[in-house]
């Protein structure tokens, strides 16, 4: 991996201030607070399509997303891969970052979903940090 | 959350140079690569001994660090928490932060475990990045 | 296994048509589309209750079917157990085949439980293929 | 382990009667019957914080007993961590147990989460039990 | 369930000293201490046979007692279905107990099986207790 | 989906004899037995590659087919993504399928794993049928 597309996504929630990318690179950074894991799958989907870092009316760019936005998931989840039904609920800012990590023309893109933010029980203060991190080809 | 203890962590592996600490932290990184899961838990346990993060005597410190490494652990599998049992290898850098992420004093110490690097087949160059981050009470 | 229960179900639901059954043994197919799990479980076992391919007032028999149902469903989730909860649903139709797989008489009846249908967003057309398939001595 | 405070947390669910406590433990017992898991893990919090087996406004508390009934759920849903979402219901009896379970001072308190009842359809009579067991430092 | 199989299994464990069982039921006791699940596995079914709590060449009763070994093993594992990959040991007792816990003659035989001991790192001490229960019909 | 890729796969296991696949699709058909699910993974990523399914140097293209052969391995494991770990076995066959499922040019290429056979205990005769299907964009 030549152009480190994950740190990048990373670096945008963990650091203030605007960052360089790569020529023909696109991102999208949102937030989104829920006990509805439905919630903030839909709140990634819909920044990315809005911002269109994904084409909306094609199949395979929807369906490489799902799977980098489910395995960030994993991150924030880390085993019971559910927020609400286990009595839980998070406040993330998500950062979606679409290029080209790899030299090789042939590697084509990529799409990278990262969320930082806190995971806790539904009262203010009993939480605490939580991250995730998925990469997918597109 | 007052102090970050898991964005410090992650910084610690995602940007070079020292960073300071708040009084009365510590932390250590380190390196593994490894398609054998028990080798990664191995190092970062064994690190965090040899540089006195945690009390080798004292089993719930080890109890602490293990539940956090498992569920860093989470974030870089994503769904099969496994390595070379599917097939795949990792090159990882970890970091270990412990100390008093809340103001009050009741809330005592905890410990981040950050993993960042790379997965994949078990051949040069066919992989992408990954990241973990496990956080418990200690 | 000398009559590939599992074999007949899928084919059932792959392949247009009637196929001819050993004797003795039952099967129905129907269909269910939902954004909750919990309704295809009940849609399946109420197929099966009502095409008497299970006994209503044996718990042995439900506890039979249900498991199978849930192996069926590990095919069709493939890593998350969740459908709405994670923003996607499911057209499938379903296979419920009771038999004898086994020449031995001492192995009694199994039951076979084959889904096949799509998956994906809640949007027409954003969805791939997807099967599962659950086998239990009942 | 010196005391044994899994084991006690799971005879007071399985046998009648007081049992004595070693000098400074305390426990408490309750029930509770859901389609809902966030209806278990909300009850046995409850119980814990009205109970004072937990002091409320210590963040370390609340997750420590957090983990304990999840990993206790874990032994009760055995492989797929739903209830309702996958039409079954619990009816539970949960013991909560705080101690020191080690001689040495320094492994301080633990928590013992114990569950013990029946899971199975939404029917009365389909259903078998189930029990399950959590432990974590606090 | 009006013979309570699963406590019974429970309580083989938890106290000493015999228990009657009801009439034509079997159960026997054992244990094992492994990093390698495979191995616990290999003693449960091997002292089932030799025990004569299963038939050896009746598919179906390996079968309905493999997937109970899988159920207690969650209630032992909590989440991470492995032992040594990731760097954990068991020392265990287990009980498994056939019996007819239904009243109706039609629910037929079950069997459970229960685990309890240890479970940490693989140094002596670094652990605590464990428990698991796995109940199917056979 | 207008070419169902999945269904084809399927029944290149299920159905003696070729069958005709659209205009620049291509396949392989293989088999493996195995206690290891790495020998899983590999057997059927040595068949794609020496098949021309995919470009062995093109990393974009094992990625895809690494995700597909783990979706698939989810239906045949139901649950537990292992195989000698828990004392069971396979035999399977496989198909992988390479093709344009969808009528849109710009959905491009898709890639289908189908796996069929037996799991069980490693005894001859222990065993039932499996079955498990991926898919995945390439």
């Amino acid at each position: 991996m030549d152009n480190r597309i994950g740190r990048l996504a990373m670096l945008l929630l963990l650091e203030e201030g605007e960052r360089p990318l790569p020529e023909g690179w696109s991102y999208c950074i949102g937030k989104v607070g829920a006990m509805d894991e439905q919630k903030v799958v839909a709140a990634i989907e819909t920044a990315a399509r809005s911002n269109h870092i994904i084409r909306s009316n094609v199949y395979r760019e929807t369906h490489a997303l799902y799977h980098a936005i489910m395995e960030a998931l994993h991150g924030v989840t880390r085993g019971h891969f559910q927020l609400g039904d286990v009595l839980r609920t998070v406040g993330l800012r998500f950062a979606i970052v679409r290029g080209t990590p790899y030299k090789e023309a042939s590697e084509g893109e990529w799409i990278a979903v990262a969320l930082y933010g806190t995971i806790g029980a539904p009262v203010k203060g009993l939480e605490h940090e939580t991250m995730g991190l998925g990469i997918n080809h597109i």
